[in-house]
C-alpha cells in the first residue's frame, strides 16, 4: 500500500507528541525509513539522518510520509510546496492527515503527471461486507477498557516478541499511525458501518503458515461512542486470543464525564462473550497495562494484583515487555501438526 | 428533511415487492402522498389516484419520490427524464436509490437553476459524534434476533397504537425506507462508523412533552456482520424501553449458512446488558414476532409459549396489532408528574 523506503517529513514540529507517527515508525520499523526532513523552525529528532528530498531519493527513498500531526489536519501552503517538490522528484507522498493530498492545489494533476500515488491512510479502500465465514491461521485482537490506554503500542510490541522467537506475526493496523507503521490496514473508524466487520476480515485474511495475526484494537465496547467500532472489529478479526489494555489510574471514559472505565474482569468478560459469536473457542492470554503514572514499584504491585485476580499474565510493555504474555499465548496455542 | 406532499413514483414495476417504499408511505403515512405517478409498463398500484407530474404539481405536490427499487438502484434514462420533467415543474426529489441523484446527466444543474432539492435518503447528513450524554424524553427501541423480521413494521405499528390512545410518539427512521415514511432519519448502516452512536443521539434528540421517540432498530448484536451497527445504534439511542422483534421459523442468520438465530431469551438478555450503559433502567416490554409463515392457530401458540416463557406480552404486529406490547409500555412509565 505505501511504497518503502521512506523519508520522514516532520515539517515544523516543536513537540515530539506532534510527529507521533514519524516516531513509530522509526521506533516499530527500524529500517523502513532512510531519513528525515524537516524546516528551519523543527526543533525534535526522530533519529535518523536529517535530508533533503534530493538526498533521499539519491539514497533510495520511494515515499515521503508525513510524519507530523497539526491543528486541523490541514496540509498549509508550506506542506504543500514540499509535497509538490516530492512529487516532481518521483516520490508517492502518504499522509494521515484529515485533508486529503488530493486537495492541496496542484497536487492532484502534478501526482498524474509524474506518476507517483498519493496515500491518504484516513481513506478507506473499497471494502466487502463481513461475511462471517471463518478463516484459517491465528489471530490476536487487543480490547481496551477505553480509547488511547496503548493497544497500537501492544500489539506491536507482542509482535516484536514473537518475531524474536522465530514465531511468524503481522501487526494489522486498523488506525491512521499503525497503517503508517505498518504500510498498509485500515483506518476502521472511517469506514461506512456497514462494513466495518467486513473492513477486520479484510484487514486479517486467511493465512496458513502456522504464524499469527496481531490485529490492533480500537475504543472499547464500554465507550459510549465507540463502542460499535469495537464490536464489528472484534466479531470480523474472529479473534482466538485477546489481551485486555489498561491505563493504570483512569478513572472516567476518555471524552466523557459520566461513563466509569470499566471493571477489568467484567471488561474482558464481555468481550470474550461477545467474540464468542464467530470465534466459539476465543482465549484471553493477559493483561497490558499502560503505568506511566505511577511509580516503577507501585507499577509492579499493580500488575500482580491484576494477575491474581484475573489469572492470566500481566504487563506493562513499555517497561516489563510482554514475554509472560506470549509465553501463555503459546502455551495455549501449540503450532499444528502437519498432516 | 423531505417537503409534503409527496408524488410517488412507480417506474415500471411490476411486482409489489419493487415499490415497497411507495406502499409504505401510503400505508402509514395516509395524506403524505397525494397521487402516484407510473410508466406505461407498470401493473401494481399503491392506491392513490394515477397523475401525471403537471397533475401533481397543480394537486399541490412538492416532491416527487422515487418508490421503487431496481436491481443495481441505478437511475436509467427513464428515469432520469421523469426527474428532469419534475424538476423543470418545480418539484423536489427523493430517492433511496443507491445511484445519487446528482449522478444522473444534467440532475445536477437542473436542480440548481430550478431552486429545487435532491435528496438522496441513502446520504446521511453530517454528524457529530456521539457523546453518551443523558438525554430528557422517552425512548423505545426495537431490537432484533436478525436483520428483517419486521422492525420497521413494529415501530410504525407502536406509533399508530400510541398515537389512537392520544399518547405523543414519533417514529424515528434509521433505514432508507422508513426515512421515506417519516420524511426524515439518518441511514445508520452508510453513516462512518465513528459517528454512529452520534447518528443515534441525533435521530432522537431531548423531548419534554411526555411523548416517546419510537426508534427503527437495525441489524442483531447476533449478526457477525452487522452487530456493530445494532450495538452503535442502541447505546445512541438510550432507550428506556426495548421490544425485541423476531421472525418464527427462522433458523439460520439472514445472508449466512453457520450463524443459528438466537433463542430469544438470551438475544433480549445481550441487548439489555449493552443497552444499560447509556440507559441504567432498560426495560423490556414486549416481542413482535412476524408469524407470516405460520397458520393463524399456529401463530397463537407460538406467540403464547413465547409471553409464557419471557414474562412478557407478544404479539404479531401485523395480525394481532400491539395493543397489549403498549399497555405494558404504559403501564412501566406511567407519565411524569409536572413538578
Amino acid at each position: 500500500m505505501i511504497p518503502g523506503p521512506y523519508l520522514l517529513y516532520l515539517g515544523a514540529a516543536t513537540d515530539v507528541l506532534a510527529v507521533k507517527t514519524a516516531r513509530g515508525i522509526a521506533v516499530w520499523r527500524p529500517g523502513a525509513a532512510i531519513g528525515e526532513m524537516a524546516e528551519p523552525e523543527c526543533t525534535v529528532s526522530v533519529g535518523l539522518p536529517r535530508m533533503t528530498i534530493a538526498q533521499g531519493v539519491a539514497a533510495g527513498a520511494k515515499t515521503l510520509v508525513l510524519g507530523f500531526a497539526n491543528a486541523g489536519g490541514t496540509i498549509d501552503e508550506t506542506t504543500s510546496g514540499v509535497v509538490l517538490e516530492a512529487i516532481a522528484a518521483g516520490l508517492n507522498v502518504a499522509s494521515g492527515l484529515h485533508m486529503r493530498l488530493s486537495g492541496a492545489p496542484g497536487v492532484a494533476a502534478a501526482a498524474e503527471r509524474a506518476g507517483v500515488a498519493l496515500v491518504d491512510v484516513r481513506t478507506p479502500p473499497a471494502l466487502p461486507v463481513g461475511t462471517g465465514k471463518r478463516r484459517t491461521g491465528r489471530r490476536l485482537l487487543t480490547v481496551g477498557t477505553d480509547c488511547s490506554v496503548g493497544k497500537m503500542y501492544t500489539t506491536l510490541a507482542l509482535e516484536r516478541e514473537l518475531r524474536a522467537r522465530g514465531v511468524a506475526a503481522d501487526f494489522r493496523a486498523t488506525g491512521q499511525t499503525g497503517i503508517m507503521i505498518a504500510g498498509s490496514g485500515v483506518p476502521i473508524d472511517a469506514v461506512v458501518s456497514d462494513f466495518l466487520s467486513g473492513a477486520a476480515e479484510w484487514v486479517s485474511p486467511d493465512r496458513s503458515d502456522d504464524g499469527w495475526d496481531l490485529i490492533e484494537g480500537q475504543g472499547s465496547l464500554f465507550h459510549p461512542s465507540f463502542a460499535g467500532v469495537s464490536l464489528g472489529l472484534l466479531h470480523g478479526s474472529q479473534p482466538d486470543a485477546l489481551v485486555l489494555c489498561h491505563e493504570a489510574g483512569r478513572e472516567t471514559i476518555r471524552h466523557t464525564r459520566d461513563y466509569k472505565v470499566p471493571d477489568l474482569a467484567l471488561c474482558l468478560e464481555r468481550n470474550l462473550e461477545a467474540g464468542r459469536l464467530t470465534s466459539p473457542d476465543v482465549k484471553a492470554v493477559g493483561v497490558a497495562i499502560n503505568t506511566s503514572g505511577l511509580q516503577s514499584d507501585e507499577a509492579h504491585a499493580h500488575c500482580l494484583a491484576i494477575e491474581d485476580r484475573l489469572g492470566l499474565p500481566c504487563q506493562d510493555p513499555v517497561t516489563m515487555g510482554t514475554n509472560r504474555i506470549v509465553d501463555k499465548l503459546l502455551a495455549c496455542f501449540a503450532p499444528s501438526v502437519p498432516a
